[in-house]
């Protein structure tokens, strides 16, 4: 992998997402995005008209999330905020598709969820949040075949505020679907320069995350050791790992369960009960 | 306190909220609502044209949640959630005010981002959650004299999905300020019949709870013993209890922690480090 500390830099979405997020936080994400050079601030939209302000004639684009972080509301609802975002200066969006829909087997609802975005972005890359960690591997490449159709630019992991972050198994199951036609951004728990890694070379060229930082500054690091390239065992990476009844379906948590059973490192899992 | 088994029923808002519910999953909520004489059921904007269908003609409300659970969109965005969720059937709106905002001390848009909702709701009730968990005192004071000004019908506790649920002591502190001019709905980590009481006795008039069929039931058995009417320590039922730096922004758990300092109740607290 040929990677420097920039193009690094440029592969992140840097994120603030959280409710409470007051304006002097924006201030700083903006800021931090320029200092490191980031590719862009994802951020929430009611931040949207604020940071454009803060970021015009600069590199660092602006991305803003819709139907975030449920992805539980109307196709009307999410093109009216996508519409909205894109007024106030938004250069990208990420949108949440309705999981609810996909779990039921409505394509055509999920479908029209994501065409109603992409029209309303108007020509601005569309990113479609899977939310892996709800769904079993058929719904994952099914949501990547239909976002794939209905004109999104990216797939993308997970919301964060999910069962379960990116994985490097997603990343690399979602890339083997779109191939080189759309992008992969990961997103979820990615906080070292060594996650970062992992899924960039498992097919992410995206990540979003809150510690690009920390990310870009472990790079610097990076060459003065080489502990942080021992390999893990598998299952530390295994997103069955995170498999949690309290968080998932019950059949989606027996599924990624299931999965161990006749999984050939099953022998080193020490998750396992 | 005068509370039959209906009573209670009544006052329940039968909730499922999770991003994957599927539709097998709306149907049964509707039918336990049916059966249990709840007062509504609280789901996501994509359920409720298909909630509506099945509740018409009964008491039963159908509650629809509204720029949830973060807050963090646009008025018009929420307006229009708000207008599609009536045009689909919903009786009553659930709006996240803008948590930030709040924050932020723009008092202007914090109430425009309410009066958008309440004139999108067309005369039906809006109650404001206000994620409790994510404030201090002064500023759940002054969300509930804006949520009243905005012409809100009720105040509501949290959405569930932030940092801490429904205590007695955050019920009490609004329905001191709304007195009996608004409604307070409980919402977040109601479990039990006991806990649905307590908040209750603290002046909620409503409760948010997937637990509804639980806290019924747990009715009809609480006749026979009255060992759940054991008081319990202070500390138990206080919010600083679940204060978390994780969780929370660290000026606002500081906040929290910084009670215990001064509380009558502090010897007794065993949740202290």
């Amino acid at each position: 992998m040929n990677l420097s500390p920039e193009s690094l830099a440029r592969m992140i979405d840097h994120t603030v997402l959280k409710p409470e997020t007051k304006r002097g936080k924006i201030k700083q994400l903006c800021d931090e995005a320029l200092a490191y050079g980031f590719g862009a601030v994802c951020i929430n939209p009611v931040h949207v008209e604020y940071a454009a302000g803060l970021l015009e004639g600069t590199d660092v684009k602006v991305c803003c999330v819709v139907g975030f972080p449920l992805g539980a509301t109307l196709p009307e609802v999410k093109a009216t905020e996508a519409r909205h975002a894109v007024r106030l200066g938004a250069d990208e969006i990420d949108m949440v598709m309705n999981i609810g829909a996909m779990r039921d087997g409505d394509r055509g609802l999920v479908k029209r969820d994501m065409e109603g975005v992409v029209a309303a972005a108007d020509g601005r890359p569309v990113k479609v949040i899977l939310e892996t960690g709800l769904l079993v591997d058929d719904e994952k490449r099914e949501a990547c075949e239909i976002a794939m159709e209905a004109g999104a630019r990216y797939v993308k992991t997970s919301t964060g505020f999910g069962p379960m972050g990116a994985t490097p198994y997603d990343v690399r199951l979602m890339r083997e679907v779109v191939g080189d036609r759309m992008g992969v951004k990961a997103a979820g728990g990615i906080r070292t320069f060594a996650d970062a890694l992992r899924l960039i070379d498992a097919g992410a060229d995206r990540l979003g995350t809150s510690s690009g930082v920390a990310i870009v500054e472990g790079y610097k690091w990076a060459k003065y050791s080489d502990s942080w390239m021992k390999p893990v065992r598998p299952c530390w990476l295994c997103p069955s790992r995170h498999a949690s009844l309290a968080k998932q379906p019950k059949e989606v948590y027996l599924w990624y369960k299931q999965r161990c059973i006749t999984c050939p490192h099953r022998d080193e899992n020490i998750f396992n009960d």
